[in-house]
């Protein structure tokens, strides 16, 4: 056991949350993270309400919580007006905000007693989720799989606990962006962190939804073999905002495209329509596979709970190694 | 005091190494940091042999080392061909070699005796400086200040640590990237690592030779306000190497030009003038300050001593706090 504010305030067994990954984290991840002494978190993604009803169903009983993209989010409730109050009416254990202003949600997610995760990728992002009452800080280094920014999780982390501190905050820190195993929850404890934002490493896992060819093309990739890129999205039309990339494996299509966008823009449907079905068909060096650096530090698919328990010992152990200096 | 390999192999008193940094690191900055217990190594930067021999007449008789740019040692060699040579006639302490193939120079270095520290931005980088016979990998992260490439330091730390196990190598390692406080020093141990290479910490030293104005800017940004770009070297025809940026603070000149790289090599040699006399008189609007993210972990300059002496002695808080897990 490590107890931290995280696992207290939570009430879980280890200071470890699910990263709410589009697509790969529905509701039996989130349920095998919770069961394993986790903070599992079903992936919102672009809000489509019947997927979100079944992921929910899938987790059961199981308390999980659940992350939206915030920019998105003004486009999903115009389509889905009671998206989040839905959402909100399940008491999820907690709701994560990531990618942009958490201002217009966050008043009805406290009122609903919901505890507001925002996760930010800049000191100035941490500053204004902390003004919009969020509970939980996720400090998102670049290293990360998926959407993301620039700055790395060793200086982002420590950086945000000290503006916690200067503001005299009883929020909670967490760190994200190139964990996957003990080292890196017992380096983020090091920096300051309350505990960790797993993505890869559970991506990686048996109950997450993920098509085995990317899986397999995970496990044999180092951390050199990824990119953060934005031409999955600009052929997909999803419009985000200019300073979110996102990192994935390398394969022909960022090969072909990362530098030069004004080529894709001309056959943007074309390339989205490739893309979307190699996507379906687990062609990886069409579809792009979203994990981040720490993929070279994952070398299996295995269940979540022996994911997180191994991360923990392992962490425990290192903890520990230095109680003689 | 906190004790590991690389205390032990370079009887040091404490695991931290400091970077070459070009111009900012020079004999003065070396040897304070030997007489602070640590391993001072002075920038070699653009090989100028007069520069080098005044320096390492400033580290008066302290054993210190000295880092190379390896991608211009090319270079620097048909200028002065007897430069490495020279220097390792000095019997630095040991010499580093970061960005490019250490291949051609690694058999003289070795031949000397002197101890070879290979900086290397990503894995595939560090399994070449290990065919080498380097003695020291420092998996340098993108948080870095000055040159360095994308990976980050929370996920290339561990990966190379796992590469030095599989090889059964008896290489030291040392994380760099994002270091600036006792939390980073034990964040770099957890993940691995057998000690830190500090250089934004470092820089903004009393024995540093930085411009005041640049040390007045660093202390007041954060880490948001840094951005990895090449054209300050663009401009100065430098002609690093594409995969190579450097992080520096933002301003006026990278504003206007980072994404605008053909405007300014309409009008390269006018902009490295204006660039080159206002890094002369410390104008941080034109002229790049050379930091990391760590600038946001920094909030004075002090003698090179007291920040050693304040980061070991947090980290060895840090490192004990859970020994009762």
């Amino acid at each position: 056991m490590i107890t931290t504010r995280l696992t207290e305030r939570f009430d879980l067994d280890h200071p470890i949350i699910s990263a709410p990954m589009a697509f790969a984290a529905g509701g039996h991840l989130a349920s095998a993270v919770h069961q394993a002494g986790g903070l599992g978190l079903i992936g919102g993604a672009y809000g489509d309400p019947a997927f979100l009803e079944q992921e929910f169903q899938n987790a059961g009983n199981a308390p999980v919580g659940c992350g939206f993209i915030t920019w998105h989010l003004k486009k999903a409730l115009e389509t889905t007006p009671d998206l989040l109050a839905t959402v909100l009416a399940k008491q999820p254990k907690a709701l994560l905000l990531s990618f942009g202003d958490p201002q217009p949600y966050a008043a009805a997610i406290l009122d609903a007693g919901v505890p507001l995760i925002c996760q930010v990728q800049s000191l100035r992002d941490a500053t204004r989720a902390l003004d919009c009452g969020a509970s939980v800080i996720v400090a998102q280094g670049a290293e990360a799989g998926g959407h993301g920014e620039g700055r790395g999780t060793m200086a982002i982390v420590p950086e945000v606990a000290d503006l916690l501190s200067k503001r005299g905050s009883e929020a909670l820190l967490v760190a994200a962006g190139g964990i996957a195993d003990g080292r890196g929850l017992a380096a983020s404890l090091m920096l300051g962190a309350d505990g960790v934002m797993l993505g890869s490493r559970l991506w990686a896992s048996e109950e997450a939804d993920v098509h085995p060819a990317m899986l397999d093309a995970a496990i044999k990739a180092t951390g050199d073999d990824t990119i953060r890129s934005s031409v999955m999205d600009i052929a997909r039309h999803l419009n985000w905002p200019e300073r979110y990339t996102a990192r994935v494996l390398k394969n022909a299509f960022t090969d072909r495209w990362h530098n030069n966008i004004s080529g894709l823009l001309e056959q943007a449907d074309e390339q989205a329509a490739l893309w979307k079905e190699a996507w379906q068909n687990g062609n990886t060096e069409i579809a792009n596979t979203f994990v981040g650096e720490a993929t070279g530090l994952i070398d299996s698919v295995q269940p979540a709970k022996d994911i997180i328990g191994s991360i923990v010992a392992d962490a425990k152990t290192r903890l520990t190694s230095f109680a003689t200096v």
